[in-house]
């Protein structure tokens, strides 16, 4: 990115926003003074106090510093070696991970799966279940995993998750969901946490907070607390325990505060459907599967993407198919962002 | 700690102090704006820059959240699964860090040696290299692993350095500095980065920075370049590779700059030079081992270890031998919290 | 199985079979007398000058117990664990060895390619191999990995793993084969071992025995030699070097001696083609895929299958989908056995 | 070793020796018509059967093909990777496996303990087992694995596996024998293998057949059955499971046939008692240590060592410290070896 780039035109990924004011702030207040380290001061105390008042019921919470480690814990917690994790084939953890997901479970194989707007297809997740299990010459099914929002900016219905969700707890697998973009979903379903995660069987959520607000902390919420002993063995060996926690503590208390997470959540859905809205309006624009969320898909003639990119803008295009591009907002985007957006596409489209 | 302690009177670690208020200042700098993730930021780019005048040579830098994700990301890309890292009986490597280098390694072994304060001896290492060297019995010598400081707050002097570090590259191993305390021992020294470094043969410096005034940040120094690839790989797939990477460099930064880092380990260090001195009046308290840096060991007898407990002081007692206390100073002791703590030892004495 | 069961009636597998007669003479020969253990006894120096004459250069050999041991040990030196494995989607590594790769790669991805008969597509490798290569998010394809004969019984020809090789060498990919039945494949193709093999670009070989006369003893073939010392740690480190080598290496060197290998491949690939001719003459019997080796893949009527496990017949059936049966031949097969078969087949048909 | 070493001067170790004739015959016989794979076989039925006999309980069998796969899959089921191993510091797992603990657990540590006659020390035991324990910067003590016989020749008594074995169980650990030699410390207690192994806790014994007679056939005998279906999968996946399965078990089976195991292995303790009694009457030599099974540790003289060797004697020396040999005795040692090797020590003494 030159350093000309008009940073209002960077529509890649909600991960390139900054961090919220709020979150600063308490940042700020937590560096003064000395406190125990690990996890042992007030504020971790706090953030569980809070996460267990959001989930309506006691929780375990582990901070950590990546989306991808909330993601790689859990699995591990959840499956042994030569077991396997069934996800949608478009997911983060089977694509985007780099493997952190074999590394920590010390080589358990990820089974894509298909099923539309890359939500989980519920027969196909019983017959993957069903696939050899209990034969030793083929790893175990042992647990599901859910991306909530997904990554195509589609949100599991509440009747979807509480469909797939004891299609798996019943044949005794264990329940994932990769919540990168929790607050987003929960924001665009008007449901509470609680019914979109253990009421439908979530054993363990990573609550993704990097995208929308926070700096560099992430969360493992532990719904089955039998799983947090090991966590926390499993996280000090990862390198993910934190011996300053107060700060990761700190982003995660204000992220939780006065519904930040889900303000800011809230926040970054509008832009989209502001910017769909916009679109819409474009003949020559496609737009493409449901855009529940924050992120958008839509096809573009060649033409309008040379001159989007022309005019500095930053997003993913022609990696799916050609012509399809795809636009994040976040909490950090604007009104003003998106409407120069729809108008350059307008202007480039005609 | 109950809520009404006074924090002043932590000594148990380094780890109790907050942040700078300089990178503080940094971190809030970062916040504003969008920017590219994932280190492909300007920040980023200012940390190696000013990482490569440091150490006098173009150095590349990997930021993580924590000084074990520091140490177990280097170990693994230095000793292949069947290696051995060969270290001090004492080290943080072995003892404190839940097996994060044998998890992140894929099973290579931690060969403990022995040496007076916590520093390797030379004789040891030498035969500890030979062991069953080129035997596929046995797990193959692969790399040396040295702590500055050391565990118990001494500091290797530039002439140990490059004593040890030629005995471990002539036999083609790989050399590991675990610099947690880093800041601390170049303070101590009066000796340029450089040849307490790679000019010994270091290939990779566990630059510790989260003990000596930054929030959730260290680094990893590269002086092997040839390693940069697979670290990036390794670090994305252990959970390590920041989305908002500019947070993290942001902190290392400011650390940095108009030399910080040096500034804050300066003072701990002779926080730790005060206190020494004031315990050195009290006949009954014993002085141990060498106080190079910013941790005092010495030894007290059982009445005076409980009266500065009931007083509220934290520290570490009985965990080594009978009497023996650890007390650690940071970059945010103050000299009045010093002769509070001395002035109660020497109270409790008499 | 019954105790009744008459074992000239089990078609299920080729590692049905015992072992051949000059596989057993040379076990008992090898058995008296004191020798070297580890691999350092005079017979498995034979085995490594017979293999070398084989191929026709100097190649190392190691004696593993089981080809599950083959594969996961080459792969794991060929593939770093952010690697990627690009293979068949019907291959055994990926499907039947219950994450064995995955294990001793220490979390390596197989990345599953289609193409008929089991043989992998030359375009979806070359799309596979340069999708995301490069990139930390992903993990890097490493290896291309090809199953001679293939899991449907289909061989690739020369031309076609001339053209496979290299596509993946010329973009730095390392090259093994899964020979759990080369032997099938050399005996059906006619050409030599070299021209198949490293004349093509494979790296390692997993040269397999067990399914085709020894007892439990495969090998893994290694042309490039540079790979010898970390397969030699690696399979020590998996518990795959035996200490009585010599009974490994016995096995092999009576498998190797006047072509026993091949007259044994030879003779079950004609079983194989026998019946492949007696079911031809049944109008019934749809067969399926090429049978160039030793398995053979047929639609039979419902009745006709439940008739042949009525008389007791072992194969599979209803695996992939319905009416599709699996009957596969052996060394120790014999015409009479394939005849009664072929008979019982067109008497249920009938 | 050259061609013209006569190997009945081979005391380097137990591995040298060949295989009993018995084993020889029963593979000859298992090696007709067909069976079922992977242990289906009635054979390996047998095996468990006899096993089941001689504990005096329901036991479950897995079949391997090394001692180290045996003691490594054990390990693995029986500790967590964050867990720890505690084992004496001469333990074979500690320093002859090239870390295959480690592999197998997924980078457990192992913790080395003293103790005489390369016996865990009750006190050392104790204190390692609470040492950090529950703390999660440390690795957790998970398992206690004893050595039987000991690597020194040593054979645990009855009353010292009841003193440990329950120090552990109480603690909550679980408990492992690596029975390498294991019929050897039968045949020198004359104790049931009952009261030798569980009845004092052991959970999972690597029943060691190699050394003492089979060809390529150790066994796990697996106590605590629960563990059973996870050592299933972790065998498959670490190559273990062997396809023709009846051909480890019929080693196995001849074997415990008829008290096989016991007759070879009072063999050679009578061998070894015999070399001692033989030496004995040499004033130059100094025996050394508790030499209760196969094993002979005893201080030579240089030009006695040198003589010896010269004679094409084979056995270790100078690898504990100058002048300390080891003679390993097996059941296919003869008086007749053992007198001539007394005699040259004898004559090269004088």
């Amino acid at each position: 990115m030159s350093t000309t780039t008009d940073t209002a035109r960077i529509f890649s990924s909600d991960n390139t926003a900054g961090a919220s004011p709020e979150i600063i702030d308490a940042v700020t207040r937590a560096a003064a003074g000395q406190t125990l380290p690990y996890g042992a001061d007030g504020i971790t105390a706090d953030v569980r106090r809070r996460m267990s008042e959001i989930f309506e019921r006691d929780v375990d919470v582990l901070l950590v510093s990546t989306g991808s480690a909330a993601n790689a814990l859990s699995l591990a917690a959840l499956t042994p070696p030569w077991g396997s994790v069934l996800c949608h084939r478009d997911s983060h953890i089977n694509n985007d991970e780099c493997g952190a997901p074999e590394f920590y479970t010390a080589g358990a194989k990820l089974v894509p799966l298909g099923g539309d707007d890359a939500k989980i297809d519920p027969d196909e997740l019983r017959a993957a279940m069903r696939h050899k299990a209990g034969d030793v010459h083929s790893v175990e099914p042992s647990v599901v995993s859910l991306t909530q929002a997904t990554e195509t900016g589609a949100v599991y219905t509440r009747d979807e998750i509480h469909t797939l969700g004891p299609i798996a707890k019943e044949a005794g697998l264990r329940l994932h969901m990769d919540g990168a973009r929790f607050a987003g979903a929960v924001a665009a379903l008007g449901r509470t946490p609680a019914e979109l995660t253990w009421r439908a069987g979530v054993d363990l959520l990573s609550f993704g907070a990097t995208k929308n607000g926070t700096m560099t902390a992430d969360a493992i919420v532990v719904f089955d607390r039998s799983l947090t002993a090991e966590l926390a063995f499993r996280a000090k060996r990862a390198g993910q325990l934190a011996s300053k926690m107060r700060f990761h503590a700190a982003q995660l208390d204000a992220y939780l505060t006065d519904d930040l997470w889900l303000r800011n959540a809230g926040h970054a859905n509008a832009m989209a459907a502001r910017l769909q809205e916009g679109l819409k309006a474009i003949p020559e624009v496609g737009l493409l599967g449901a855009a529940d969320a924050n992120i958008l898909f839509c096809r573009l003639p060649q033409r309008v993407i040379e001159g989007l990119l022309a005019d500095g803008y930053v997003f993913y295009h022609d990696r799916w198919e050609p012509g399809v591009v795809r636009f994040v907002t976040s909490f950090a985007t604007t009104e003003e962002d998106v409407d120069h957006l729809a108008q350059a596409v307008g202007r480039h489209a005609t």
